[in-house]
């Protein structure tokens, strides 16, 4: 049997203990782990010199191995995290709803954990301890495929991991990390429906892309931002320009950063050449449209590939509409369904905005940038869903946890 | 471009405008449908006729013969359904929370249209109103694709939804029909990502099966129900025995009959040879294990494969366990965890039961004959998901929504 297979097969046999575990046992482990990581910072620090070395004599770019790296500092952040992670509510158990019907029959819709996650991801090596703690927080087992270039940082945080759950009262087999980082062995995985309840990838796009189009196991899609602001004509000028350069600048390489900016003509006409230089001033470039070029010096002329494309860097297309209605149809057409922003003081028209648009979060006079689970105050993310079913938005622990009808009769029968 | 292509975006292009229609115009556009069917029965009924002569030439079972009908009476019970419908309350515009943030930022959690549902389905006809209707009545947008057999009926359905949409304020192309009924077009359904939010199979196990394993486009996995009946020790006999009945003979072609009884060992010793007596003068064949044929006349002995059949009809497995926990994992390892059932006094057991077992829906007491929409009280039901995301269980109209956040600010940077 493969690797694989076995311990697919490992991870869902701990399912029903698992889902039993109160709150108290699940923290209990958390805490266990986030002492172990800091009692084994040297293993890990050492094996993970490992990949470094490798990585670096791979030629891979210091950007990328950048990722790869967890020192002290890092490794000690991760420890804090996990006891983070045990001050949060447990979803599980909890009553969503109760009904009873005419019959007698009562109805209780209950919350009970996923069963068993399958994540993939890329180069951070962090990922390995931030997806293991959320699931066993919400009784989840999970199967970790991490990048062939973590690989030894990956089995010692799973090795520091078992040696937590071994202290602790959760099944030892619920976090398993498969070593074959094979291509094969990711598009067999994606077929697990027997073992995976759902597929979580984290990295860049083409990863996702890959496990949504090769997957019969659901998958959570996590994905690309091509966020917009729109400036409307009654938009206050250093509002909207304050916005315009946090939203751009703050983080250029983040998902929830915006990529195109839409200003309203009557708006532009009177501060379109401020904005251009404040953003220019903030060493951001711009690929403007036609009457964008006019009002400011540097300004590239964009092409429709600009609309389309998620920059994640100090670039911005800037075209100016005519109407509100106007800018939902550019969103809705180029847009990725993440995070879009109207600043206005018009309140028909940030209705109008507002309900028009398709995203996963739609902002009135605030930057794009707080699409984020713990920005939200969810205390944990799993990541942004950019897809509509189970979960849209900044996930949090609910994320990783499924539905259960309870009914209690007296005998009823049909 | 090709006929899928064409309609996949012609109902892509409605979901913006559907998404603003009010519960009044929604509800007026399924009354319009209502008559519609009545006015137009004869139509109906003749192109009806096209398919069933079709199926006859082509030596069709009149059990699918029977599906396929549309009569009067059937066409009188689709309108009814639709006038039923809007009376339900709308999901739309909920507010599902609502919280701010120590910075000022207003969040909205809301509930909104899931955009484009694709539907698949096979011969019943009655599925194109019964699908159309509840996304409409959710602002969704369809695209339906149903079976060859059936697609006299189904374009003449789809005629009569168009004529009551003209007359209404939703937009026409709302619900469009794939002429072509070809496995390629289906399949080129399943990878249509850019302009479907969600496939839902309707058919047979074959069809989903192969829905899950191809499609791209997340799957609402309505499935089979190899459903169990455990009767513990201190179950109450005649309670135990009317149950068992009932739930294995009341309609034994549906998901949610049972297929194998469960029995605790001391109560087989005393009881068993009742339940048989009673199952077999209701015409039902008995598979058991070798303590059953011990306790009744004509008893069948059991393979592993009875424990993994979804009978559907008249023949229900026996098998007697040791403890509650021994039921736990017989269930857990040949279920399809859609219903299952205890019948027990014990308090204790009960909780171990419907805590271990790994299903959309756990009884007590009662008949698993009532995981059902209509049962639960929804008032309409799109299937019966047994998958853990999105929704799991009866499905009523909230599994064809999503949700959006809406977040107001006064000038919030991070």
């Amino acid at each position: 049997m493969s690797d694989l297979l076995q311990k697919a097969q490992l991870v869902k046999a701990t399912t029903t203990d698992l889902a039993t575990k109160t709150t108290e046992q699940k923290n209990e482990a958390l805490k266990l782990l986030s002492a172990a990581l800091k009692e084994q910072t040297d293993f890990i620090i050492t094996e993970n010199n490992k990949d470094i070395e490798k990585g670096r004599a791979n030629g891979l770019h210091e950007s990328l191995i950048d990722r790869l790296v967890l020192n002290e500092q890092r490794i000690n952040d991760m420890a804090d995290a996990l006891l983070q992670l045990t001050e949060l509510a447990d979803p599980i158990g909890d009553i969503l709803e109760e009904w009873s019907r005419p019959n007698g029959l009562q109805i209780q819709k209950t919350r009970v954990p996923i069963g068993v996650v399958g994540m993939i991801y890329e180069a951070r090596p962090n990922v390995t301890i931030d997806a293991a703690s959320l699931c066993l927080k919400t009784g989840t087992a999970v199967l970790l495929r991490g990048s062939s270039s973590a690989i030894f940082s990956n089995t010692a945080l799973v090795k520091v991991i078992h040696d937590a759950l071994k202290q602790s009262d959760l099944p030892n087999d619920a976090v398993q990390l498969i070593e074959d980082t094979s291509r094969e062995t990711a598009s067999e995985m994606f077929k697990l429906n027997q073992y995976l309840d759902v597929l979580i990838p984290r990295g860049g796009k083409k990863l996702i892309d890959t496990v949504v189009a090769n997957a019969s196991v659901p998958v959570l899609e996590t994905g690309a931002g091509n966020c917009h602001l729109f400036i409307d004509e009654t938009a206050k000028k250093d509002m909207a320009i304050a916005i315009a350069i946090n939203a751009k600048t703050q983080r250029p390489s983040v998902c929830n950063s915006i990529e195109t900016i839409l200003v309203e003509k009557n708006w532009a006409e009177t501060h379109l050449t401020d904005l251009i230089t404040a953003l220019q001033d903030a060493d951001v470039e711009i690929h403007g449209d036609a009457y964008t070029v006019s009002k400011g010096a540097n300004v590239i002329e964009a092409t429709e590939e600009d609309y389309e494309t998620e920059y994640l860097d100090k670039i911005v297309a800037v075209k100016t509409v005519n109407t509100v209605q106007e800018s939902i149809d550019h969103i809705n057409h180029y847009g990725t369904n993440h995070s879009e922003a109207i600043i206005s003081e018009d309140e028909a028209n940030v209705v109008t905005f507002m309900n028009g648009v398709d995203a996963a979060a739609v902002y009135h006079n605030a930057s794009t940038r707080f699409t984020d689970g713990f920005e939200f105050g969810f205390g944990a993310e799993i990541g942004i869903s950019t897809q509509k079913l189970h979960a849209r938005g900044p996930m949090g622990l609910e994320a990783l946890t499924s539905t259960k009808y309870l009914l209690h009769g007296n005998g009823q029968i049909k």
